[in-house]
């Protein structure tokens, strides 16, 4: 497809879509479709909608059927929910479309095991319709691939342990009520960590982590323990101050024990950032030698958007069926028109 | 070759060897024959100079084409010298009897360029005996595979800023004068600034992190600049103080610019540590977004010897010649035998 347009529907158009819109024209991708039932938003040009300075002819459809009836395109980047549960049905309409998926999903980066029957369900509709589908983002460079990476330079390693962090003053109240924000530590006890509750993030890059390096889970678990800070601390969200002792927010650690031995600790931080505060993401490996590696105050969202995009060509590439990036190339820069690298 | 042992040489028994073999033997590799001039060691058994606690029954000996003209090995771990020109009797001697290199030479990490004529010769012989030869190390993942692996995060990147650093005080005397450790900075000027010199090992990882992208260089050049400190130093390699404001090392910056338009300014630093000072290892790309991440303090001795070792199965895979690493799979954390790894 050397030099041929890449045509992406962008199938939820939010705040990730408004980054990820003009870095598929950059990459020389061209937008054939763009759905959301955001009554804000049906009906507007998608370029206007990305805050470009033109129009690109495609107006935002509350209509996803009629959309994909009548398109044809080669991958759609659908950015809608984190679980799989809530995306079943999306998901299943474009691939029966024969389309393929990359999405945001953070279930889907390894979904296999947290919701073993939809995910199979899925690969199944998506070899029946020559298509694959992929969940990226984030993870797929700063919680799997770096890594892996710097695991390749060690001898032995028998401990892997991961913390990454997000703000969770950017994403609503629900996920900061979901977070505890602002309950004591009894509370949180009682509301949170007692309750049955989704996996954090990291339980499904944990997996595709032990999954890409040929290992078996021998167990998994997750433990959810409040942030606190020593201080009041205002959350803009709630609009509550919180007494210092209280929860900021939550930590959740899984621990992931495997047949080969190794042992690997993620721990997800989701909480109330203090000025000068940014995004986590630091790694050590225990072993031979012991490696420490961390990125700087990353920018989530803007990773996650370029590794989306710089993941299509793989994914239209890959075999049908749901693909987890373990089973992909090692995901490279992309210095060229997305179109030259499919293949 | 599955379940088959990978038989090696090791060629050149100093102080990285003596890391090597013991990985190799913990990786399930076998020492077939062992090289080195040193008269103290010459006779010794290889796993007695390796400190295991049981002999081998290989005896390192100082007349290689002995060696290799005695045993069947599938590839020699040359760790010499760090110039192709000094190592390349030994490559051309190995690659003769029909047996892969790989080599901690940092410039044959990507010498196309740097020893042009020399390593087309070698590319030739490698050819003709069906058999290649791959310089890795440190290089190979701290250098290239982790920024390359960050950048697929990334949007876009205009510029590669890399800095390194190593203690000369590990390294002898003559390397200590190489760097002008004790000058004033008027001598550092005249004796190292303006001496034509060899060009610093990130010299040729940066020449290998452009082809690795695929681009191609328009200018390289590098510039030498004393480190100074800011109070007396105390050098035990050459036993004297150094005052404030003469070189305790050197600070060589080279810069790459693209065709394609990045810009990458690698910085090798070798200079007397202070107490608490370590290895530098640290990236930093500038583009969208942002993106500043690094090793703390890494083990560059032990990352060397690991990324030697996970490497063979890659380099006895690789199809014949001088097979610099951006033409091989990106590299992968061996936690089973290499043999098993063998195609």
């Amino acid at each position: 497809m050397t030099n041929q347009k890449v045509r992406v529907i962008q199938y939820g158009c939010g705040n990730m879509a408004k980054v990820i819109v003009p870095y598929l024209l950059e990459k020389g991708a061209e937008i054939v479709g763009a759905i959301d039932t955001n009554p804000a938003i049906v009906g507007m040009d998608v370029g206007e909608f990305a805050g470009l300075d033109h129009k690109l002819g495609i107006t935002i459809s509350d209509d996803a059927d009629q959309v994909l009836d009548t398109v044809s395109a080669d991958i759609a980047v659908v950015t809608l929910f984190s679980f799989v549960s809530d995306n079943f049905a999306h998901f299943k309409r474009v691939l029966e479309h024969g389309v393929n998926v990359v999405t945001t999903s953070e279930e889907m980066f390894y979904s296999w095991n947290t919701s073993a029957q939809k995910t199979n369900e899925l690969n199944r509709i998506a070899k029946d319709h020559g298509v694959s589908i992929t969940g990226s983002g984030m993870q797929d460079i700063f919680w799997s691939q770096l890594p892996l990476t710097v695991m390749a330079g060690a001898h032995q390693v028998d401990r892997i342990e991961g913390a990454v962090s997000y703000n969770v003053e950017d994403y609503g109240l629900a996920l900061a009520q979901a977070h505890g924000v602002g309950l004591s530590p009894d509370d949180f006890k009682h509301q949170i960590t007692e309750v049955e509750s989704f996996p954090s993030y990291m339980w499904n890059s944990g997996e595709e982590l032990v999954s890409h390096l040929g290992w078996t889970i021998r167990s998994i678990s997750e433990k959810r323990v409040p942030v606190t800070a020593d201080q009041t601390v205002h959350s803009d969200t709630t609009g509550e101050d919180i007494p210092a002792g209280h929860a900021i927010g939550m930590s959740a650690v899984c621990t992931i024990e495997t047949y080969q031995g190794p042992t690997l600790v993620l721990q997800t931080i989701g909480k109330v950032y203090q000025p000068g505060e940014g995004d986590l993401c630091e790694w050590h490996l225990k072993g031979t030698p012991n490696v420490d590696f961390a990125v700087a105050k990353p920018d989530t969202v803007a990773h996650t958007c370029a590794t989306i995009v710089n993941r299509i060509p793989d994914v239209i590439n890959a075999a049908p069926g749901v693909v987890t990036v373990d089973q992909l190339p090692g995901l490279r820069y992309r210095s060229a028109p997305l179109g030259s690298y499919v293949k």
